[in-house]
């Protein structure tokens, strides 16, 4: 028995404990990330797909992408890839060739073996609102800087939730921990209130070893295990148009030489920083995730990556981002159809334009979850708790977008579509005939537990008894649930000399200084 | 030219300075109903189609539907079927002939013809909510009997908005009207103030010949013209497990002798009406709806018909209905699998069991609505205002429902899918190349425009900008506009001759008692 195992074999008890006691809050569904059966949408044709991967291929190879990292041009030099002063241009070939290396699938393995997460074929994950620098609740009802309360209660939601697979970036952004340490009170944070896969921000050197460190002690691995197969990932966006960053290459290399996944996802706005054009900017953002990848794999063939769709329009009247639109959802499509002629797992988004949880967050958030599906996403970020465009972390929010996400997990299950004679239910129909009701026979009982969707938040009360329950609205009966879970909270099981060591870790490097702010 | 040429010439100028007016409260999208582009979501295989289908005949054959209606029972026993009292059984080969006859598509075409409606092939169209005995508004913030005032103010969205293509039944029940009468002065409300395709209720002879009768008034249209091409149609709902009642097949048979269209539309709730398992609950509304359209086609061999989908689950916990669930989605999915089988256009539904327009109302609605889309469905009932499963019709849920609606007429546009060199836009990415960006380039002020969905509800500004406007959520916005509409709405140019000939008509039909109130 290894020593992971048997910390995970000795924390059961108490997990379990936490996790009969999180059922007495809420009835929600168990861990279980679901595989996407439906046949995804396709927008392109063929000729289409042929269009915008020639207009990927021909902005690298006419256009070029700056690449403001030395040691990404160093490496591009040996490869043979035309290098001009920081502007990169390759050739198809080169791209195609390096992009073949990338496996289609990889296993991403938190500390508790039991969340390992599948990236890739029809498996769907899903994950937390990361990064926004601003909160909201409606007990405060309005925005204000994130803290670390605000954070950590958002990871508890995300511990909570079965129906969250992963902890992406911060779920909030603590600004009142100097951003020197931020990272290390966090990531203390992430690994003790949460035992799910979770995420390093590329943002210098020290950040990123830190937080690999970090990951590697509460996996009570060795350097030699926690290189050896995938734990943590990094997410990275370049600066659209046509430029990654220092920051962000620098991180990712450093991921990639142990062995840990990235993900490219540029963040190309129609109409601002890609072409106001679907197809453009599409095309645009995969030149840009491509290139990066093309190194990824040319330093070390078949290392894992994903590739990231954030194409969404501006509002041609403010210019202020749109999400959820239908050019968002066609715009997620078709990267859809590119990742897959590529042969690259893919990463999309919950997202929304609203500032707070009403309808309008509602549909938005759907039409872009929905769209996630029919794209055949496997990675869903900010899954849950986005408002304002990603400005705004919300725990309503976080909330009422787990029901959906249960709905989606639920829509996926083949039982739904199962059409043996026990569910055509001759039988049954002809016990009833043309006068009775199925409530009470036994076709019925054996089933009713588990035959539909049971909703946590969404009430299915007539008027007079919602109203006679005190009449509130989802996010109000939201609210209720946030506080509730927040209560009865237990973090996972996690082994007390670990417990130590992070502490440690932590304290050393704060002695140290922490990490440069000049990012 | 004919006299409704003239007439709508005349009207035209009218017409045109309403839309204008109301282009002055909101900038909506045109007239155009979708043409579905997307592969409809399939969750059945080819053997799950072929056990439902077997599943619904032998429920045709072995257990039997209930007519009770002996105008049917006379036509069956004539064709040859297995009448037993009321219970028919009919054969597959029987059941498939007849529907076979049934045209795979068809026009209807009401006073004004540029509001006339394709239903069937890649079509689709959206329908007001029909039928809710209450009504509530943020005004009121409570549920309340509908009355003919609310009813019209209804009936002025369901004219206002481009993305409602037709008038289905009364947006909600005037109560205040008396049911003898209702029919008739709720008849002249949406014949003046839309001029929409609209319906009749099958409750009854003298309703629906009222309906009939002053639709083709309104149309100035004689008999003959009335009869040569659907200008109306009824939906009936079967008595479900496995009836027809008298007044709905009575109603049908009036109309599918006038050439008028029948939509049969089982409302199947799995585990109370119908088995707990989705593919019996399938099966059995399909039984319920063929045996009827074989008895319209036996009728009249090619008389227009569509099969309606109202397949949902109760919650087992308390047996209220659940709308929008993952099991109304694979649902109404299957259930356009085997209209396509059958070769029958297909009615579904925006539906929620929401009591008031908040987030669950627009996750289970745009659930709904997402499913009609994946389904294939042609004519989407309830597609604005629906709440509590039915039982309310709201003002601010329709306007916030429209904006859904215009966001899948945007989605279904191949616009935003072309990928031509000028939406692949390699020169513009050219000429922004690494550091520029995209709003002030050529390429985009040549598109900026009309490049995106431009929202009429939806408040994309940022919070602080949100903020200071108000900081109002989406139904309180939605409720603002519902008074300005409201307030500007001008009615549809209607020929003032025929005005007049219908309220003489009304007139003369309250001073003969109306109709009987005995359903």
């Amino acid at each position: 028995m290894s020593q992971t195992q048997a910390r995970r074999r000795r924390g059961g008890g108490r997990a379990g404990a936490a996790a009969r006691r999180g059922t007495a809050t809420l009835e929600q569904m168990p861990w279980k990330p679901p595989t996407n059966i439906d046949r995804p949408v396709e927008p392109l044709t063929e000729e289409g797909i042929a269009a915008i991967h020639d207009g990927a291929m021909r902005i690298l190879e006419e256009i070029g992408v700056q690449f403001l990292n030395d040691e990404a041009l160093e490496i591009f030099k040996e490869a043979g890839v035309q290098v001009d002063g920081e502007l990169v241009r390759m050739d198809r070939d080169f791209v195609m060739e390096m992009v073949g290396k990338t496996p289609s699938e990889f296993t991403l393995t938190p500390r508790n073996p039991d969340r390992a997460i599948r990236i890739g074929g029809n498996s769907m994950v899903f994950g937390n609102v990361s990064s926004p620098p601003n909160y909201w609740d409606m007990d405060l009802n309005k925005k204000v800087p994130g803290t670390r309360e605000h954070c950590q209660n958002l990871l508890k939601l995300t511990q909570y939730f079965n129906c969250i697979h992963f902890a992406g970036g911060y779920p909030v952004e603590p600004v009142d921990l100097h951003a020197s340490i931020r990272h290390l009170d966090v990531l203390y944070d992430k690994l003790t209130l949460t035992d799910k896969v979770m995420h390093a921000y590329s943002l210098g050197k020290e950040r990123v070893e830190d937080v690999m460190e970090m990951v590697r002690i509460a996996g009570g691995l060795s350097h030699a295990e926690f290189d050896a197969t995938p734990h943590m990932y990094t997410n990275i966006n370049s600066t659209s148009p046509l430029k990654h960053d220092e920051p962000m290459i620098d991180g990712s290399l450093r991921l990639v030489r142990r062995g840990q996944p990235v993900i490219v996802s540029p963040f190309t706005l129609a109409g601002a920083m890609a072409p106001v054009t679907m197809a453009g900017a599409v095309a645009q953002s995969l030149a840009e995730a491509l290139c990066a990848i093309a190194l990824f794999q040319y330093v070390r063939p078949g290392t894992p990556c994903a590739i990231g769709t954030f194409t969404s329009n501006v509002d041609m009247k403010s210019g202020a981002p749109a999400f959820g639109t239908p050019e968002y959802m066609r715009a997620t499509q078709m990267t859809g159809q590119m990742a897959r002629f590529y042969g690259l797992p893919l990463r999309s988004s919950g997202v929304c334009a609203a500032n707070v949880p009403d309808g309008q967050a509602m549909w938005e958030t759907s039409n872009s979850l929905w769209a996630a599906v029919q794209s055949g996403t496997n990675m869903v970020y900010h899954a849950a708790g986005w408002l304002e465009g990603g400005l705004i972390a919300s725990p309503e929010k976080f909330i009422m977008d787990c029901e959906v996400l249960q709905m989606i997990q639920r829509y996926m299950d083949p039982a739904v579509n199962a059409t043996g004679p026990e569910e055509i239910a001759l039988d049954a129909i002809r016990e009833v005939g043309n006068d009775g009701h199925f409530f009470g026979i036994q076709h019925t009982q054996d089933r009713y537990a588990t035959a539909f969707y049971q909703p946590f938040l969404s009430d299915w009360h007539n008027y007079e008894a919602w109203e006679a329950a005190g009449g509130t609205w989802t996010a109000e009966r939201a609210n209720g649930l946030f506080k509730q879970i927040i209560n009865e909270f237990e973090a996972p099981a996690l082994d007390e000399g670990i417990r130590e060591e992070l502490q440690a870790f932590v304290a050393r490097r704060k002695e140290e200084g922490g990490a440069p702010t000049d990012f």
